[in-house]
Order: C-alpha cells, then sequence, then structure tokens
C-alpha cells in the first residue's frame, strides 16, 4: 500500500500517522516525491480501511498493492476451488444447473417442477420460500412451509436443493437445504455473513446491486474468514440507467471473478433481465465467458396457452437451454 | 394503476390475468386504446409486485398512478409529522443537530466529545459501537462496550443518543438507546426492518447507497406499518461515477422527499463526502433546502495540530456550524 | 401514449393541453380513472418531447406505448438489414470481424498490422486517425495524415477501412473510408447525425458512456430519416461503479437492440473493458449472445517480449480468436 | 505520478517502458517497494493518457499525484477568476442570475420574458435557439430566427444573452450574443472545445450528464488552453438512479469544483429536476453551498390560470427567488 502525502503535511503530522501505521502492525517506509512524502507500507494491510484513512486531513490519496482479499484470492490459492452437492459440481472445469420456480407456490407447482427441471438436466433445485420484497403488503413467501416443500421435493426427485435465508433466526429451518443463498440486498449484512462463516455447508453469494466485485469478494472473505471455504459467487445483474429491462447483467464479472479469485462463479440471467426471452441468449454468453454454473427460472406450465410466463423459462424451453449450454461448453 | 398489455396479448390470457387481480381484489376495467388492451386498476393497488408483474407474457408496461407507500404518503397525512427525543425534535418546522465521534473509540475521548457537542449546541449524541465494515480484517467497533459507554455519556451530559443497530440480535442491548440507527446497507433488510416496527422508540433510516426515494420510503413502511410511528429519513449520500468524494450527497432529497411524505428528513454530510471542508457548505445547503435536521461527525482534539481531522469537524469548527445554520433557518 | 394527469387538474387546464396536442396532430381520448384523467393520443406521438411534457404543471406521468423511434424499429421492418462493405457483411446472419490498431501511429504499424489482420481473417480494417482525447495535451491523432494511410493500407491489403470522423468539417477526407465511425461522445451530437443521415456509406454509431438502448436508436433514427439506411451499431461498454475495468461491457444490448430492432448490432470489447485477457471471454460472450460482429484492437509486434500489449491482441492471439468464434458461431 | 508495475513484469519491459517515459520528456525514478517496482514520475505529467498507460502490459495501476488540468487549476491561479459581461460578473464573490425561457418560441414571448426577469433582477437574458433534442422528431428550436429575437430583445431590454451553440458551423451568427452555451451533450465535443478556445467571448460550459468534475474541468482545458480565458462552469444536473425527477442536481459539485479551481461555477436547477417546485429550494441550496450564479427558466404568463408551467418559473416566483436568493447571500 502506498499512502500519498498531501504538500502540506507537517513532520509532526507524518510522525504521527507513521507511528499509527506501525502499530497495526507495518513497516512503514517515507519515500520523498516530487514535492510530496509517500508512505510504502509492507505487511498485512488487510486491516486498513482505505475508506477512513483517505479522510485523513495529511492523506491526499491511498493506491493498495495487494488485494484486501486474502483467503477469496487466486493469487494464494491458484487452483479453482470445487463446490460440491451431490452429484452438482461447481468449478475446476465443472459446471452444473440450478433449476426451478422462482417462488415456492403450493405442493403440486414444486412437485412438478422438481420433476421436470430434474428431467431436463438440472443438478440443483432452486425455489424461494423466504421473498425480499420491497413493499411490506407483498406476498412474503411461504416461510417455513416453503422450506418444509422443498425439503419434500429433494427427497421425492432426489436434487440437492438451494433457497433463501434473510436472518440468522431462520438458520434453524434450514438443516436439510444443501445450499443456503444470501440474496443480492443481503451482500453486506456482516452479520449474517459472519453466521454463515461458522456453518459448514456452501452459500451461494449474490453480488449486490450496486456493488463492485471487490466489494463481493470481501463480503465472501466474511464467510471464508469465519471457516466456510465453500462459497459460490452469483452474478445477477447490476443497476444502470438502462430502462428495459430491470437490471443490466454483467457477464464480465465472470471472468474478472474468475481471474482474481479460485471461487466458483455462477450467473442468474433470469432475475437480472426480467425477460424470458432474454434467458437463453444471455445463459449462452455466461457460458462462452467462462461461468461455472446457471441459476435459471422455470415453471411448469400444463397449460402452456395460458401460461404467464414472464421471467422463468418452460421446461421444454429450460431443456432447450440445457442442450444448447452443452454445446458451448463442448467447442470451448 | 393501468396495466398496459401487448397487442399480441389474446383474450383468453387476458380474461386470466384479470381474473387474477380481481382476486387480489382489485377492480379492473378494460380499456382498448391505440390497439392496445389497458387495464386500469381501483383499488388497494399496494399488494401488487409490479417488478413480477411487469414479467408477465402479455404485459407491455405497468404505469401506477397511487404511491405504492401508505402510512408514511403525505397525501393521507398532510401534516408534518414531528419526532420528538428529549428536548430534540425533528420535523413540523423544528430542526435539531445530531453531533459526535463516528466510532466510540474510548472513554475519555466519548466523554470529551459529547461535552464539547454539548456546549457547541447539538441536541443528540452520536457514537458507533457496531461498525459495518467492508473487510473482516478491520476493526468492528467496540460493540456492548460502547453501547454503555454511550448510555453512560448520556447521563453525564444529558444528551439523548443515537447508534447503529446492524442485527437484530443485538436490540437487547438498545434499551437506553434513545434513537436507532438503521444503516444504508441494511435499508433493505427487511427482517430487521420488521423487528423495529414492533418497538416503541425512534428509528433513524439512513438510505441505501444506490436507493431510489421510493425505496426509501418502501423501507420506512416497513417500520410504519409495524406500529412504529416515529421514523427519521436520512439522506446520506449516493454511489455516482464521481471519484473526488466517496459519495455524492443528493441534497435534492430532502425537498423531494418532504414532499412526498410527512416524515422528516435530515442529511448527514459527514460521510457523504469523506472530506471535512466539505461538510460546512453542504449542511448549510441542506438547510436551505429544508432539512429537518443534520447528523455531523465530530472528534474531540485536545492538540489540535495534530489531530487528523478526516471527515470529521473540530470542536470548534462544529460550533461555527452551528451558528451559521441558525443563521440560515432565521432567514428562510 | 398516455398521459396520466393529476388529480388536481381542472377543467379549463385539461381543454387546453388536450387542444394543443390535436394540434400536433393527434387525437385525444379522454379516460377518466380512479380519480384522475388519463388522455390516450392515437396518432404519430414520435414528434412528442416526452421529457417535456413530463414538466407540465397537471401532468402526473407519461407512458408511451409505441416506441418514439420508428425507421429503426424492427415492428415495421420485421426483417434483419444487412449492411455490406466488399466482403463484410453485418446481420442477416452474417457475421464479420473489424480488426487493427487503436491509433494510426505510422506507416509501418499500419502496413504491418493491416496484413497481420487480413491472414487473421479480419473483414474490415480499424485504425484511428482524429482521436477524442480527455486533455488537450494528449495526442490528438495523426489526422488528415492517418486518413492517407489507411487509405494506402486499404489498397495494399484489400480490406474496407473503418475511422472515427469527429466534426463535420472533417468530412470531405472521408470520401474513400468506407464505414464512418461516429464515437461515444458524439452519440448525442445532433448536428453531425443530421450531416451523417445525407451520405451514402455505412455508419458505424457507438453507444454512449451512459445512454440507455433507446437514446442510441434514437440517434440511429437521426441517420435513418435523414435517408442513410446503412447504420451499424456498436456496444463498447458503459460507465458502472466497477474500478477494475475501464467500463462495463454490456453483452445483454445485443439482444435487446436486436429485438428492438432491425439493425446490425456489433460489439467492441477491446475498449470496454481496457484489459487485452478479457478480450476473448467477452468476444466469445457477445457471439454467443447474437452479435454480428466485433471490433477488435491488433498490434502488431516484430519483438513480442518487449510488445506492450495492452488493450489489444497480438496478431497471434487475434487469430486464435477468430477461430474461436466460429466454433461458437457454428453450434449455435 | 505513480506508476505501480505488476510484480511479473521483466526488466527488459521496465527498461522499454522508461525509455519511452523520459522521451515525453519526463524524469524517471524506480523504487523497489514490497515485490514491485513502482515509477515515480517528474515533470510535465499532462501528456500522459492514463487510461491508456494503464492498459499496459506490466502497468498494474497508475495514481496522479497532480491534477491533469494546468490552466483550471487553482493551485495555479489561488485568485477566483471572474467573467463580467456588462453588468453580469460571476465569480471573486460576485454573483448574478441568469433569467428566461427554455426555448424561444415568438417575438412577442421572448420580448415579455425578457421584461419580466430584468425587472425581477435577472442580470443575464436567456433563451435556446437552437435545441439539442433527443428525436429528430421533435421542435429543434428555431434557429437563426431565434438568435435574431434574442439579439432583438438584448437592445430593447439591455440585458446581455446566452444561448446554446451545437456545432462550430453556427458560429458565426453568434456575434452578438454575449455568452455561448456548451450543452451537457457538447462536453466532451473535443473540435467544438478547441474552438471556443479560439473566440472572445465567455463560454458557459455544462457538465455532461455522468461526467465526473475532472472530466468537466478537462473540458474547460481545451477552451483555456486555446487562449480563452472566459469560462463559466455550470452544474445542471448528474444521471442517477432516481426516477421521480429527471436528473439529481450534485449542488456538492459547487464547492468540490470551487476548491479546485479558479473559475467561477454556476448551478441551473431547472433542467437538472425538470419540476418547477424543486427550483427554490434547490436555488437556495446552491447559493448556501457557494455558487457564483443560477441560471433559471421562467416563462411569461399572460392568463396565470392557464400557464403550464412545468419546470419554467413565473415571473412573480422567480422574482421571489431572487429576494430569498439576496437574503441567503446576505447571511453567508
Amino acid at each position: 500500500m502506498m499512502i500519498i502525502l498531501r504538500e502540506q503535511a507537517q513532520k509532526e503530522q507524518v510522525d504521527k500517522l507513521v507511528q499509527r501505521l506501525q502499530n497495526v502492525p507495518l513497516t512503514v517506509r517515507l519515500i520523498q516525491h516530487d514535492g510530496h512524502v509517500v508512505l510504502g507500507l509492507t505487511g498485512d494491510t488487510s486491516k486498513i480501511d482505505v475508506e477512513h484513512l483517505k479522510t485523513h486531513t495529511i492523506v491526499k490519496d491511498v493506491k493498495r498493492i495487494k488485494e484486501p482479499f486474502k483467503r477469496a484470492n487466486r493469487k494464494f490459492h491458484p487452483q479453482d476451488s470445487v463446490v460440491k452437492v451431490q452429484n452438482a459440481r461447481f468449478g475446476q472445469g465443472d459446471f452444473s444447473i440450478i433449476g426451478g420456480p422462482c417462488t415456492v407456490e403450493n405442493e403440486e407447482q414444486l412437485m412438478l417442477c422438481a420433476q421436470q427441471v430434474k428431467k431436463a438436466g438440472a443438478d440443483v433445485l432452486r425455489g424461494g420460500a423466504f421473498k425480499p420484497r420491497t413493499s411490506p403488503y407483498s406476498f412474503q413467501g411461504l416461510g417455513k412451509e416453503g422450506i418444509k416443500l422443498l425439503v419434500q421435493a429433494k427427497k421425492e426427485v432426489g436434487l440437492p436443493i438451494v433457497t433463501e435465508l434473510m436472518d440468522i433466526s431462520q438458520l434453524d429451518l434450514f438443516d436439510d437445504v444443501d445450499i443456503v443463498q444470501v440474496g443480492a440486498r443481503n451482500m453486506q449484512n456482516y452479520e449474517l455473513l459472519k453466521e454463515l462463516g461458522k456453518i459448514k455447508k456452501p452459500v451461494l453469494l449474490k453480488r449486490g446491486l450496486s456493488s463492485t466485485l471487490d466489494e463481493l469478494l470481501m463480503s465472501a472473505e466474511y464467510i471464508l474468514s469465519g471457516g466456510n471455504e465453500e462459497v459460490i459467487l452469483c452474478e445477477r445483474g447490476i443497476r444502470t440507467f438502462e430502462t428495459r429491462t430491470r437490471c443490466t447483467l454483467d457477464v464480465s464479472a465472470v471472468p474478472l471473478l474468475k481471474s482474481l479469485s479460485h471461487l466458483p462463479v455462477i450467473v442468474d440471467p433470469s432475475h437480472a433481465l426480467g425477460m424470458s426471452k432474454m434467458v437463453l441468449p444471455m445463459s449462452l454468453a455466461s457460458v462462452a465467458a467462462g461461468a461455472d454454473g446457471l441459476m435459471i427460472e422455470v415453471h411448469p406450465c400444463p397449460n402452456e396457452a395460458l401460461c404467464d410466463g414472464g421471467q422463468a423459462l418452460l421446461p421444454s424451453t429450460f431443456s432447450e437451454l440445457v442442450e444448447k449450454v452443452k454445446k458451448i461448453k463442448s467447442v470451448l
């Protein structure tokens, strides 16, 4: 880390700052450059809060040289990490597909959908029981009952399940859930992340709506540093100025995250764009960019003519998607 | 609410959607316009999840006519709400200032600062005990011990206190805290908001880093609809492309929020910009725009030459700010 | 178009607004809905400036039902348009690759690079002669001399050329240029677009750094409505909060633009991310998402060990990219 | 400037880069720090294109120490610059108000408005003759005829005039225009800026919709370095995620720009928010934050009951605004 001090910085102030940094403890070296004092720091700079340091009166700017994430950092773990759940494998060249409904609505819907996505080739079943909603007046999901139905579907069709946890207090209900999902709005819910660092099951961590990749990796670091090494990163769209889509899917997050980190990276194109017709092209794009998996909304629809589709795919379209994804994978 | 259907929408599909909406229950009226069917909805549309509805196959677009927030809506509460804590009053023409250190560091620092801000004219003492940090390796605050020191300062100087709650599990520690702060990263932590709807003390709700004003008001609605009517909204800067400052303080949020809602609106210019020299002009701007209060970081500094300043003001500068704010208030 | 009026709108005001709209001329129908008057407009609403209309005292909101772009609209031209330049063809299933240096530096560099990209399979040669630079002190390109070198390269290797026009006054120099590029910063330079509507050669229109897709299409509409039907749209990255890359490549722009418009859509992944190692994965992603072409920076490098690479690819890497792109195309 | 090289950088590559930088010419010093080579550059680094340098294979990051703008830099011109046009003065404590209609519509409207704003206390008359419009089908302004009417109004009421120039080719028509406005969409139209560097009249430079303050200052630098020292910077709102307003007025741009530069800074709250009721509070906020002037839309309205208001103020409201602004100025 290099700290560029202001030209006006007085010796007394510089000495005091250096002393503080040495207490972190860090080795500090003073470099005189072009009228400025630059402090070169060596040691474990991960404890330094750069945003805070930047506000120091005599500090003009701070430049990290080493990334602040350690356990998530590919530099220290050059090998791809792989997260395995039953037959599903994410990372190290392995690619898996998560499919299922946005929301668990009732037993019939879920069981039918579970069978359909399994048949189409999905490796994991998804379904929302606790739903984060902008409005307190909107349906908040089946909650506990939804989890029970997911566990029942897991037994019936033999697919591992993933569902979202919204608060630590719900953790007891997740005993039979295979992968715990952290939603975009909770990506920086640090108390939740700390608790998930203590459990012994994979966490699917979704990127916040306006988060940088470094922020996503720092949130993963909370889980990893707690002792849980099974983290799957998930790109799910970022907020931009585009009004035609709900969010903008940042496909470039895939190769960038994979160059910075050893963790598996998957993509959720259904939520990102909010349009079923965008799901296929953006799934193929994500695979071509190197994603380790996909998370796709599928809705069972016995009477297709009346089905509302929306951002979910029909099981038949999902089946086609799985086939096309395999073809792209084969030529990469 | 008006739902504009696609030109291709078939009668069978339209009928099914209308039937569903009537079950909400809502009154649906079909309007034929320029080759499109438009559904005009009357009734309590607050339960409708517009984002979800927009993804429906036959839906081209959805336009809310009534705001989705009810209890926070000025339309239904034309009078300003006022939040009172001891001598501090926010709203209905009353203006109060919250001052104190970013983080509770130790007894000496806090007691000194508490006396200084009281003397300068602050109405409420602030101080962080639980600190949300991007990195798990950064100092996470004194926690429980910090709360104790705040309560001690409250008794010593006689100012009510405000501090941040990061998780429901910490609520027990907040018995003697006067105002519970919800940080920007928890603005959409809905489980937390629901719990705060059940308590009997004011909540200071900070705007999320990339949240719209409607989202902020919907989060307030979670608290209000739970039965807690004492919510103070706080603008604290939004993420933009500007690199010179940490965030961009959105001063226009003040008059906009006040036209949409009856809730008091305050501004935190210290965190927003991360530069002490911006605090005074942006405080004056906020007051001129109609803010009901300010939240200012102040750091005690016996030896000014060595003080690091940063985004915090010295007590003397804070004192000047209080004077200038009063002058602006007097001419408005 | 539907115009939702405020509840307070008075009959006299409504009448006056209706009268004005009828003069556009448009057919206006008054719909009473839930306490609001809604004006339903039929006719050519493309002349209406929605942003302006929204500021009208009695207007609460405006909702376009028909897109404001006509000639660029797929609805009125269901067939893909194709832009042909010698052997290069963009659109209608045809895919072409543009390659070459960021900037024309000198004869040796350009001729060598032209031969290399031709050999690797490029269909069009690119190279910057007029360079838009943030700083007036930076090198502004070879200008007229650069155009001459491009024309020479065109003759020597037999590839059509594309280069950027920064001002109408430079148009005389573009007689032998095959495709005129409009840069991101000039996407809304309307006087320039009007002039390009009058010429008889293809225009490659780059998306602005923070433009929506509708804005891009409206800028294309300026060219099309002037009489020039040969417009190629180019996604080149948008500004986001990500700090690791220069811009964020919006791959989803490809399927979205292609669903809204019949115009060919290509992607420039080199400029967007500013990192050569991102060019291959993002090129493949763009192709998988349905792009009609790619624009890739290539830099000749006789002595590879010393080459600076940057965002440009080495000719050998470019050659690999062309091969992989073909493979992806073959399985789509 | 400091250039942090990658750990893998080879001596041969470093030598080559150093050699190139020395040719700029710059003095380069090699600093070994924590496994990295850091190049410390001294001299005129304004010619360095940092974005380009960052893409160099061996460069990890680049940190400017000195700002890239020189003539606009307060460091080299500690005194405020002042721009004077007749009785209007912007800067060095002087504050002026520009008022007038958004668009010149006809003689009657403009003459009436000119008299009204003059009477209310405006120092400069504004009015759009050439209008940048998203759609080619929208009214593009009266053009040449509009300029003539402005010049006529100038003579009749004795106020200097400001109007927007959209292309160099229109410059001949601006002989009697006192201040040439560059619109937000042309902020980075560098050929236009170069030409305006050669004229002898003030330029009002509006900030681009998504531009950083450094980019705005670099655009001002184009004009200043051409020899024209009379530049007024104008904050007019930036694009954010907020949907309630057209743009978000960045009031913090005022104190930030004034700390970075000696140029006068004014604010246009009318266009930024697109709502007349926001104009007063945001004008007062801008003044409190230290603005050197305001640019306000005013529309004459003989029959107030039928006036459309919109983002423009009625002359009477404008008059009140001028009074309140004076009060705020008096207590600062």
